[in-house]
């Protein structure tokens, strides 16, 4: 095997349920191995292990996090750790390339370390946001860039909702302040942000402001939280819902000065081998306005061999082969993503904080 | 012809370009007649009979408002003139069982007026929203109140813009300050508001928060806008978004506990003869977050023989009938349904003032 083609080799670093998703990409995509799994405990690891079907053969154990660290044959870390555990964890991680589960730190500052932490090890950053790697979001993103077509942006919308099964309120780690303090906001909400600013071209809003309409639990963290982001010069604005107390909703709406963009399932498709959006271009009022003279097209997009995890998986693994054999340096473009996403998830809570007031971004 | 079955006699006021539309209605809703047609001037009432097929052997002409209003034989009226003259106009109207183009008024204190004006003199009210008379709209109610399906309301969404022709920004009367002050929020944003009212059974949210997001033109007209409801005691949220700069849009999502509704042609549907709506209820991911267990049902709706605005000329004439032949009072229902909305409108109007606050409606 050429040595620019040799796979990635990941360490999973906690078990949390994400890491079954993740580890079945891990194996699915052609240029990654799924190396070692490593928990608290080397039961924790083990039983991990054996309900997904990986057997010691296949794969290293290691009941501490620190012996996955130190392993060298380690290329690349996976971390679904809770949110309050990333600072710690993942500055020590960043010897190894890190894919670091959503939201990547309680705030934009603790945010910034990690990042530090990857740049000065020249290692590649990449958050857990699967559906940026959907050959779909490709699609829509020359749709949306055609000026024609589609026009300037001038509003936004997103939502994403679920309601957690039985215990969920009282036993998620997504509801507990000491583990995810940002609730709904870091994990739902995550999404909304990241669809909202990547129509955006990554382009921070010049305000946030968040709505009297946050609900929390007794801890204190946000179950549900509606927000909106103002691009003053630009004209535009985009408003967006998240919750752990509504039907499942994963919503983008763009509209813009000549159509309209809109899909449901934008987090995670609907199916894994099939999915579309729903695109207007020129739609006016027929005479009389009894009617509409075009009606939204169904975009259908080939969606390929690998779910949008494991491109997301293949394209990290492709990012650090660059960088292991053929001396290319790090992409920013991920971590710069994360960070945008992270710095107006801070300013919602900082709008919130300030009585739902409007708060620069600066 | 039995007394009650008598088509209720309709004079149309004022010939803006939704008269067409109305005039055409009137005609297919069979238990009204269009009988006159009133304008400023006699050779533009003449002008709009013509170009719209109506012989004077069919419509009665007037070239003044108060002849209209003086014709004995005139038992309703519709009013599409230009807002700012609302008030004066429907109150005089008020003898007349009164179809008032929306937006109302300019404020919740001058429909007051023309609604007290109908309330002393018995006659019935209503505004020219024609959605609310489409069966679909009945079908999406019925799904909307199954506790099971679709649960408690938990967030709104509503978008509502068009791009206006060539001339509308400089030209329309929509964007006149001394005619139509309340802009894109009076035009588009009265289904917003409406659309997210009627799904709350026209329950007055707790606050109305506008976003820093107003675009004027330079009369100080609103020419697009983005707002939020609160319910915060349900802890209930909707936003909408209402423009004259954006692509056509007609949005209505609600989302619930167990269910979620979503359309994108709920003011007009995009074609007379059939409309649907999306309708998911019990969504969950499937093992391993790699998709949906449902996806959202395309419901359609059965559109029966008459378009929406015929319906709305239907209902209006059978309330009239009641009154007229069977001594029953006139139903408030369509009153409210306006004074919410225009209160909501108003309470928007103050957030912008008050530098987008949150602003609580008593």
């Amino acid at each position: 095997m050429a040595e620019h083609t040799k796979a990635i080799r990941f360490g999973i670093m906690g078990c949390a349920k994400a890491a079954t998703k993740v580890s079945r990409a891990i194996k699915m995509s052609p240029n990654s191995t799924l190396y070692a799994i490593a928990s608290r405990s080397l039961e924790k690891a083990q039983q991990f292990a054996t309900e997904n079907g990986y057997s010691d053969q296949q794969v290293v154990i290691y009941g501490s996090y620190s012996e996955l660290l130190d392993d060298p044959l380690v290329d690349a870390v996976y971390m679904p750790l809770p949110t309050s555990l990333h600072l710690e964890w993942a500055v020590l991680a960043a010897k190894k390339h890190l894919l670091l589960e959503k939201p990547t730190a309680l705030d934009a500052t603790q945010l910034d370390r990690i990042l530090e932490a990857c740049r000065s090890n020249g290692v590649q950053f990449m958050d857990g946001s699967m559906w940026y790697h959907h050959p779909r979001t490709a699609k829509m993103k020359e749709l949306l860039s055609d000026s024609k077509l589609f026009g300037q942006v001038k509003s936004i919308y997103s939502s994403s909702s679920y309601v957690g099964g039985q215990g969920f309120l009282e036993n998620n780690v997504r509801i507990k302040a000491d583990l995810d303090s940002l609730g709904a906001l870091g994990d739902a909400g995550w999404y909304c942000v990241g669809g909202i600013l990547w129509a955006m071209n990554n382009n921070l809003p010049t305000t946030v402001t968040a709505l009297p309409s946050v609900v929390r639990n007794s801890d204190g963290v946000l179950l549900s939280c509606t927000a909106s982001l103002h691009w003053e010069k630009e004209e535009i604005v985009a408003t967006f819902f998240c919750s752990f107390l509504a039907h499942e909703t994963m919503d983008l709406t763009i509209s813009g000065s000549n159509g309209t963009l809109h899909l449901e399932d934008f987090i995670i498709p609907y199916e894994e081998t099939s999915a579309s959006f729903k695109y207007t271009s020129g739609a006016k009022f027929v005479d009389m306005h009894i009617g509409w003279n075009v009606k939204p097209e169904e975009v259908q997009v080939d969606t390929g061999e690998l779910p949008q995890e494991a491109r997301m998986v293949q394209e990290l693994s492709r990012l650090i082969q660059g960088i292991k054999y053929s001396g290319r340096l790090p992409d920013q473009k991920w971590a710069e993503v994360s960070r945008v996403t992270q710095l107006v998830i801070d300013t919602v809570i900082r709008s919130i904080n300030y009585g739902f007031e409007p708060v620069y971004i600066y």
